[in-house]
């Protein structure tokens, strides 16, 4: 129950150290309270609010901490007696202060002590948030509404948490590698498969034989085509595709995040392997892009410009890709983000809203290509990102009357029609960027069609 | 996402039928909403309330039933038009209303023209409940406080879900089958494993891959004696036990609750096997014993003289066995009541406290042996309640000065150490009680010393 890291406390001092340069007011951040599922004793498992863990560097239940000038002060009550009864010995107060570097502990109950002036970021869960709203004394909008001292304390953690110190780059990889045992197992399992959940299954027995949970509700879908597809009830046929969105999340609270699209059958069709070619080649490019002052928002135009290029090559595409970018024909086919930040959650601070995502005086746009897009910052050293542009034919967009009319020109359908059997295919990958461009942290799961049609 | 069940609205009828001879003012049920993770859009798998799912047979998000003189009405809203693009084609709240058989459907704004003179049962979910709250022009106290006709319908609910009619039997024999067939998995991942978190995985899987979920957390440990042990990070040593306690839900909520010890070797020790024939022993004799009319506290009481008379005959207690009872001696080693009811609910209801467990005008005792049963009914056909005898050396109760003092002469201390190879042992099955005795719902998973030995 131990983090099992060496040189936490400095690793979190230094944290402390950089937030002491943007804030000259108290933070506290509160970690949260198990959620209940069908009776008060029968939880979820728990998962600390990011932003307390970042700081705190441990999942404690039912715990605050206060930041003030590099001080670290704990808050939380030691184990009733009879907890160790159904729990076993559980590390006391003074024990978890000195494995976090905390300069001093106290119960809950001296936390109000510590409330004037201080700002904070609302938790997810809303007893927890009841509680921040109490002990403040006064009410907290939501996490992505913040004003006054708290948007001042969201600014600062975005900008730390966007760039990733040495302790979280440790994380982040434990967790990719897990992500990539899971999906070579995916591949494994799929060939022998009868249903979505049985791969799903042995997917997620890696991340979980490791002591990690999932990251996010796994997508493990013959339907690529929806894209938040959270049901695995399909049986698997011969000409299937299975699109696998995976990763697992460490016992730090760290995430991963990789998709990979192989046949079930073992061998792509040709029509499926023409477009898996393009959603390659589109990752490939975006990837090879990275570098220190790139804007990311330029790599999402990237991947729309290289798969409508691969989309008239092919003729399901008819015009000139200059014009059909501009009308945004590509996002008929690729009607998401290219892909987002992450770090402790698996879209890094979401929580804060498009504060995140989008630089001071950038807003989302509302063009059908770009409405998705979660980030549109120039990139920096230090940042982690996913790369995942994708295709699909969603119904609910090629059927749309309205969709059908404006772009009838500009598909031909009929030869679309011969692309039935590709549903949906996304590669994802966890990219760092750094000082001369990129490590690609999921590098050894491979992406290229001989590793899809292989036995993972 | 249909619920795939041969006359499902036929059997929610038959609940709507019984309920409205126990109470006649118009029921409310909300099925709650799903809870944030870390931040909003990565929820937790969601999981309805129990009340809702007993009478909607369809775990929906953000809907409600009203139940009136065995009518259905149900309320939820439309999907909007975007969520087609992320989750697909999802049903229409007219098919819903058809596949449960409701009378009528309405958006949930209409919810509020309900509210005179309801009842309802708070769900777990904080920001639903706030919302009953406000719909119901009322405040609601937590659900195990209930008063006035919440009091009445909780009353009228446990009558109902107490009994389970064939619907739900079968519904609870899918999951306990599922739970089997991840016993064995277990038990078989146990002689190659390295650590607990890989048998978890192994058995987890199992779970997955039909489509179910966990019950509740599962309990895969060395450390048997810490009873909700909820970690995996012990490595498995040849001479442990390993004691799983890994339960399915199945896909419309039913839950199932199974224990087995056993050998990571493959071979129990002397020691270890004398003590497993004694819950063994336990275990078995409660289960002969059941039948309609029987104490359950009687078969509480049972399992703690079985384990007195063992623990004697093997010089750890000493004295008579009706005296170290009547002293609570086994509680020493037995800390837990020996069973729970289980339906919906892996302890079931147990949201609505001891109303379930506790006949009116019995109230639990503050006895060491008896403190945390949770049931104290007679048993009644149709009932299924769990037979879970166990035996543990809890360092928090056997190093406990004042039990020590206690105890003292009661206990040969130094023959109990010649056990210490064995922490925890506990063997539990889920048990239907019939009009003639009882069917074993989980019999298909043996128990005995050569099953535990044996390869899954
Ligand atoms: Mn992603
Ligand atoms: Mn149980």
């Amino acid at each position: 129950m131990y983090p099992q890291r060496a040189n936490l406390p400095e690793a979190l001092a230094n944290r402390r150290e950089k937030l002491s340069k943007l804030v000259d007011f108290p933070v506290i951040l509160w970690s949260g309270s198990p959620l209940s599922r069908n009776f008060r004793a029968n939880v979820y498992p728990f998962r600390a609010s990011s932003h307390f863990l970042y700081f705190a560097g441990w999942g404690l239940e039912n715990a605050a901490i206060c930041l003030e000038a590099g001080k670290l002060e704990l808050f939380i009550d030691a184990p009733l007696p009879s907890s160790t009864l159904w729990h076993g010995e559980t590390p006391t107060p003074s024990a978890i202060a000195e494995t976090i570097g905390a300069d001093a502990v106290y119960p809950l109950s001296e936390l109000s002590s510590k409330a004037a002036g201080a700002a904070t970021i609302p938790v997810q869960d809303i007893s927890t948030y009841q509680q921040q709203c109490d002990i403040l004394g006064r009410f907290l909008p939501p996490a992505d509404k913040l004003q006054g001292i708290d948007l001042v304390l969201a600014e600062a953690i975005v900008k730390l948490r966007s760039h990733h110190d040495a302790a979280a780059l440790a994380e982040i990889k434990q967790a990719a590698n897990c992500s990539i045992e899971a999906h070579l197992a995916g591949i494994r399992a799929s060939r022998t498969s009868t249903t979505e959940a049985e791969v799903r299954a042995a997917m997620e027995r890696v991340i979980l034989a490791q002591q990690m949970t999932c990251a996010y509700n796994s997508i493990v879908t013959t339907h690529g085509e929806i894209l938040h597809s959270d049901r695995y009830h399909h049986s698997l046929q011969p000409g299937d595709l299975l699109l696998a969105d995976v990763g697992a999340e460490n016992s730090m609270g760290w995430a991963s995040d990789i998709t990979r699209t192989f046949p079930v059958s073992g061998k792509f069709s040709p029509t499926q392997r023409e477009i898996y070619q393009i959603v390659l080649a589109a990752h490939d490019d975006c990837i090879a892009k990275i570098r220190p002052g790139v804007e990311y928002r330029d790599l999402h135009l990237l991947a729309g410009e290289v798969i409508t290029q691969g989309l008239v090559d092919l003729g399901i595409l008819k015009g000139k890709v200059a014009n059909l970018l501009a009308r945004d024909a590509h996002a008929l086919f690729f009607p998401h983000g290219v892909g987002h930040l992450l770090g402790l959650d698996v879209h890094d601070m979401e929580d804060l809203g498009d504060l995140v995502g989008y630089q001071a005086g950038r807003t989302r746009s509302d063009r059908f290509g770009l409405c998705y897009l979660r980030l549109d910052r120039p990139l920096e050293t230090g940042m982690v990102v996913t790369i995942e542009p994708g295709l699909y034919q969603v119904p609910a967009i090629l059927n749309d009357p309205d969709k059908r009319a404006k772009y009838q020109d500009a598909v031909n359908w009929e030869r679309l029609a011969q692309f039935s059997d590709v549903r949906g295919i996304r590669i994802e990958d966890d990219v760092l960027v750094t000082n001369i461009g990129a490590e690609v942290l999921t590098a050894k799961l491979p992406t290229t069609i001989e590793a899809m049609e292989g036995n993972g």
